[in-house]
């Protein structure tokens, strides 16, 4: 049974709660924009790709009942309240922008038509997402061999995604292409993507997977036992550096140090060609609650101090290659990443 | 107030529960070897020196009431109960060895005097633990310059010792030395000894403290805030090979990568001179229960599999020096930590 990260039914948008995983299955229900702003930034769904869907069905739902001018101003208010939302995935600006383009095609519409085709946009780029993954996947599976122990960061499965996962959707193609495929998950502090979210969902599909602690990955890598390296990316800049959930930037020294190969698995959409380099990239601080209590238990002395980065940026002569749904980009990536890109068809 | 890690007391052994901390400062006693035995394994107590203490009162308990023959047979027991504790740490067998020695040069005291032999012995060792870190604090110290920052992992500090601590004695010596100090602290998963451990007890000196997850050294290293690194060790090789809680590996690669210069404290105590080696340290594996649960919450889905090695390895060649209670080594170490260990006196 595959995992529905985000759904739009009935006028609203219904997500599984991401914090409660894998203790609690909770479906989250969000008739209106601020709810859905909310459900991102508390991370109740995380992921760029998922949470670029999860913008896209709130710029629907900000919408509704809106036409014309009426209806410019109102995006720009429900635009500037998503996009604020988490700043280091680009999935989300694209997400909202592209539903923008929509809405300046089709101004002349009354509220109802607009919303029908601001509501379709959304579910469209959510099918879109996982026909993406689908191809980044078979794209991804060819570059494995016939038996692969691959490790993985954070999550960037089908949770992360509308479905199927970037770089879990590659070990998933791997597996339906009969290749033989285990995973070793980093936990993935301080929220526990790994232990929590990629274990339950290659667990569901009868996966093999070894849960780690984050400062155990160098070990492994170390032993000889791991084939490569697979991780998502919350944006990739037109240079190729990739910013993903931190702890990948050191995962990528280690594996270059122990000659494992290290592949990004990166929907087009997450890739900026408009940020030259990592260093242009806003990495999100988040709460240092996260570092400090466990499930709201205190963890460490009250009042201590806290640096809690959510994202680091990997340099890109650590990247082997970008995998993305149109083909696999090698260095040098202002080139190829260029070059895919432009192959892409323009969004409708 | 300095913290007490360990105390003789009433012909008993006191510790503070380190699982407890810093939400509960709960003091366990024990009365017999096996109890000693099962506060090492279960992390009770926890750190080379503090454990290579807590052996040797436990063979100070475990013989009372014995002599001559009987007395070495019952030491066989006792030994080899407390040195299977944990594998890893040479302290352990180091402590256990010595009060050996003690035991074998006073066979012809009757029980109640070999007793107090034997006590005064444990204590003795409990006390020059704090004296070697003292020491080594001030040989590190001036390794620092007038103000730093300094990167640590685990716990290496008070809790870790009989007291003051080997990596936080240096911090602590520096402080007395009236050198500008702060503090990074990992975390360290999956038993957090950084965040429950080493800032509670740097909050409690007034010493800054920022803690961050294991996978966010690598930003900060980056960063260019970092002076220098320093953790302690459960056992250096000869060569200088440094096991140490698992994580400090990488964040060894990750200095070097930066050069932030890499110090190991580490009291001659839990160098190894007949381990040739990192190859040949034995590397503790725990319970994955460290990793699916917390606090007896369940985190990961039921039955997934689970890595937890609690040590890692750290060549060599990324050791900027090694800090002991008689000096600082530099490589090549199988030169110069052999010249310390000799002019080290034997032990009495």
């Amino acid at each position: 049974v595959p995992v529905k990260t985000i759904e739009w039914r009935d006028n609203s948008v219904r997500m599984i709660d991401q914090r409660l995983l894998p203790a609690r299955e909770t479906i989250r229900i969000y008739k209106d924009y601020k709810g859905v702003a909310d459900a991102i930034r508390t991370m109740v769904i995380r992921g760029a790709p998922a949470i670029g869907v999860a913008a896209a069905m709130g710029v629907a739902l900000g919408i509704r009942g809106y036409s014309g001018t009426r209806a410019q101003s109102r995006f720009a208010l429900v635009a500037k309240a998503l996009k604020s939302t988490r700043p280091t995935a680009v999935n989300l600006a694209w997400g909202v922008d592209r539903m923008g383009r929509v809405l300046e095609a089709n101004l002349s519409l009354d509220a109802a038509h607009l919303f029908r085709v601001m509501r379709d946009e959304a579910i469209a780029i959510c099918r879109e997402d996982i026909e993406a993954n689908r191809a980044m996947g078979k794209f991804g599976a060819e570059l494995l061999s016939a038996s692969n122990t691959i490790l993985t960061h954070c999550n960037a499965g089908a949770l992360a995604t509308a479905g199927y996962g970037t770089a879990l959707g590659v070990v998933r193609a791997a597996k339906e292409a009969g290749k033989k495929v285990a995973v070793f998950a980093d936990e993935t502090r301080p929220f526990l993507q790994g232990s929590r979210l990629t274990a339950w969902e290659l667990h569901k599909d009868k996966i093999p997977v070894t849960i780690i602690a984050d400062n155990m990955a160098a070990t492994v890598l170390r032993s000889g036992r791991i084939d490569c390296v697979i991780v998502g990316t919350d944006r990739t800049a037109a240079n190729g550096d990739v910013a993903n959930k931190i702890g990948t930037y050191p995962l990528a020294v280690m594996a270059r140090r122990h000659n494992v190969p290290f592949y990004v698995a990166a929907p087009l959409s997450s890739i900026d060609l408009n940020c030259p380099s990592g260093d242009q990239i806003p990495i999100e601080e988040r709460s240092g609650l996260e570092l400090t209590e466990f499930r709201g238990k205190q963890v460490a002395p009250k009042g201590i101090a806290t640096f809690n980065p959510a994202f680091d940026v990997t340099p890109n002569d650590l990247v082997t290659a970008i995998i993305t749904e149109r083909g696999v980009a090698y260095p040098p990536y202002t080139e190829s990443l260029k070059a895919l890109k432009d192959s892409a068809r323009p969004p409708k």
